[in-house]
C-alpha cells in the first residue's frame, strides 16, 4: 500500500462499505474543522465507546496533516475524555503543529451539542507518520499470548449476571481465553489479565486507524479482579508499531497498580502474524465494592 | 499536608531554596500566561532535560487548575515534543478545559524565543486533583526491584567512552544496579532494563511535580541494547499514583518493542516506603548502529 493512500484518509462518500469504516466518515469543512456521527450502535454502558472516538478522531487528524506531508498513519495518539460522547453529530476542529520531515503532530477536539451548545468531549494530540518508514526492522517485540483457537474460546456475548451484552459486541467478533471470563460466573481470577482474539465482526480488515478502536474495544480489566461495572478512561496513549496483516488480531490487557479508585490498563495488539502492532496504556477510575480484597493485592502503602 | 497547599503551586519568590524549586520558579502574567526560565544546569546533549520541562509544566497548571477548584497535583500528563528547549526564558500558556469536583483537566503550551518569534517546543494535556483522594486504599502494586543498598551501586557519572557526565548528572543522585552498567563498559546486558537509585543531588525531597522529573531523569533504556547515543521522546505519558515519602527513589526502565527507529520505555519509580508512586511510558526514536542485533530480538515481522 503506498503511503500516500493509507487508509486514514477516508472520507464520506468512500465509506458505506462497512461499519467501522460508515462510523469514522466525515466530511471537511473550511479551516480545519471537520463534521461526523458518532453511532449509538457502537455505545457501551449509555457512552459512544472511546476507542472508535479515537479512531475518528485520528482519521480526522490524519485527513488534516496528510495535506501537509502525506503522513497520515497515527504513530501516537493521547486523549483525554472530559465527558462521554454520546450516539449523535460531532464537530471536530484540527490544529497542526509541526510538519517535519517523516512526522507530523497536531491536535484535535470532538465537541458535541449540549443544550444548543457545542461542548468539547475530549482532545488529542498525536503523531503521524508513514507506518512502513517506522516498521522495519524489528529489533526486539513482545510474544503473543498462548490462546487456543478462536473456535476453543469463549464468544464475548458472556457478561457479569445482571448485565446486558452492550450495542458494541454486535460490531465485534471478541473470543476470551477460557481462563479469562472467571467474573462473568461470579470467580474472577484475579489475576488483572484479559486476553483474547479480535475482529469486526463484518470482517473489515483491520489498519492503522482501527487499531486505536481495538486497543480499547474490550471489557474493562477491573472485571478480573472482581471490580464491575463502568470504568470511565481518564487518559488513553496509544502507539501504532505497524501495520497489521489481515486476519484475527491477539490481545492482551493488563493492570498492575490498583489504588485510590484508580488503575492502569495496558494492552498490546498482535497481528495474525505474531507481530506487535499495537500497544497502549490508560488510567481509568472505578469503584471498589465495599469490603473487596484482590489477590496478589501489595502489603505496601 | 492540606491539599490546597500541595507543592505545585510555587511561584518565583518561594524559589531560590533548592535546585529544582529555582529551575521550574515561574511568574504567572495575564490572561493564563506565565513566564519561567529553564537553566541550561539541567541540560544533557545540548538539550534541557524533558522530565524538568514537563515539571515546569505541571508546576504552571497547577497553579492554573488550583485556581479554579484546588486540584493542584498532577494524576495524568501526557507531553508532545515538538523541538528541543534550550537553557533560556520560557513562555508558557495554559488553558483550563474541564474543572469537575474531584478533578480538573487543563492544557499548557511552553514556547521559546527562535529568531524573534515564539516557537512552541512543547504541548501537555493533563489531569489534575488531590492525590490524598487519589490513591488510598492500595489494592494492587508492582513490588520494587531488587536493589543492592545505594552504597553498593554504581554512581551515575558512568558513561560510554567518548561521552561526558552532563550537567544534568550534577543535579541528581543517580545509582545503578551494578549488574545495568555493562553498557558504559562496551558490553552492554542486551535485557533492555535499568535499576537504579535517585534522589536530588541537594537533598530536595521528592513530591508529586518532581516524580515528573524522575520518571524521564534516566539515560534511555536502549543503552542496555547497545544503542547508544540520543533518543529523542516523541511522546510522554506520566501517572502520579501517589505523594512519595521523603527519602530516596527507585526506578525500573525497560523496554519489550524495539523497531523501525522507534522503541517504549516503559518506567516506575517507587517511594523510601516500597510504594509505586509514579509510572510512565515515552516512545523515542533511536537510530540503529549499521549490523546491530539486540539479544531476545523477536524473529517475527
Amino acid at each position: 500500500m503506498a503511503s500516500g493512500h493509507a487508509p486514514a484518509a477516508r472520507v464520506l462518500d468512500m465509506g458505506a462499505m462497512t461499519e467501522f469504516d460508515d462510523a469514522i466518515a466525515f466530511v471537511a469543512r473550511a479551516d480545519g474543522e471537520y463534521a461526523g456521527h458518532l453511532p449509538g450502535t457502537w455505545a457501551i454502558g449509555g457512552a459512544v465507546n472511546g476507542g472508535l472516538t479515537m479512531a475518528l478522531m485520528a482519521a480526522v487528524l490524519g485527513d488534516r496533516l496528510g495535506r501537509n506531508g502525506g503522513h497520515v498513519e497515527p504513530l501516537a495518539l493521547s486523549a483525554y475524555f472530559m465527558s462521554a460522547a454520546s450516539g449523535d453529530d460531532v464537530v471536530l476542529r484540527t490544529e497542526s503543529l509541526r510538519t517535519g520531515r517523516t512526522m507530523s503532530t497536531g491536535q484535535v477536539t470532538l465537541h458535541q451539542q449540549v443544550d444548543g451548545r457545542l461542548v468539547e468531549r475530549t482532545r488529542a494530540t498525536a503523531t503521524f507518520g508513514d507506518l512502513a518508514r517506522w516498521s522495519e526492522p524489528v529489533l526486539r517485540g513482545s510474544e503473543p499470548p498462548g490462546l487456543p483457537g478462536p473456535d476453543e474460546c469463549v464468544a464475548a456475548t458472556v457478561q457479569p449476571v445482571g448485565f446486558e451484552v452492550p450495542p458494541l459486541m454486535d460490531r465485534l467478533d471478541l473470543r476470551f481465553h477460557p481462563d479469562d471470563v472467571g467474573w462473568a460466573l461470579g470467580s474472577p481470577s484475579g489475576r488483572g489479565r484479559l486476553r483474547a482474539w479480535l475482529r469486526f465482526a463484518d470482517g473489515r480488515e483491520p489498519d492503522a486507524v482501527s487499531l486505536l478502536f481495538f486497543l480499547d474495544a474490550m471489557p474493562p480489566v477491573a472485571f478480573d479482579l472482581g471490580i464491575l461495572g463502568w470504568a470511565p478512561t481518564l487518559e488513553f496513549t496509544g502507539y501504532v508499531r505497524a501495520r497489521p496483516a489481515p486476519g484475527w488480531l491477539r490481545a492482551e490487557m493488563s493492570t498492575q497498580n490498583v489504588a485510590g479508585g484508580l488503575l492502569e490498563e495496558d494492552a498490546v495488539v498482535w497481528d495474525s502474524t505474531g507481530r506487535v502492532v499495537a500497544q497502549s496504556r490508560q488510567l481509568a477510575a472505578v469503584r471498589f465494592p465495599p469490603g473487596l480484597t484482590v489477590p496478589g493485592a501489595a502489603s505496601n502503602g
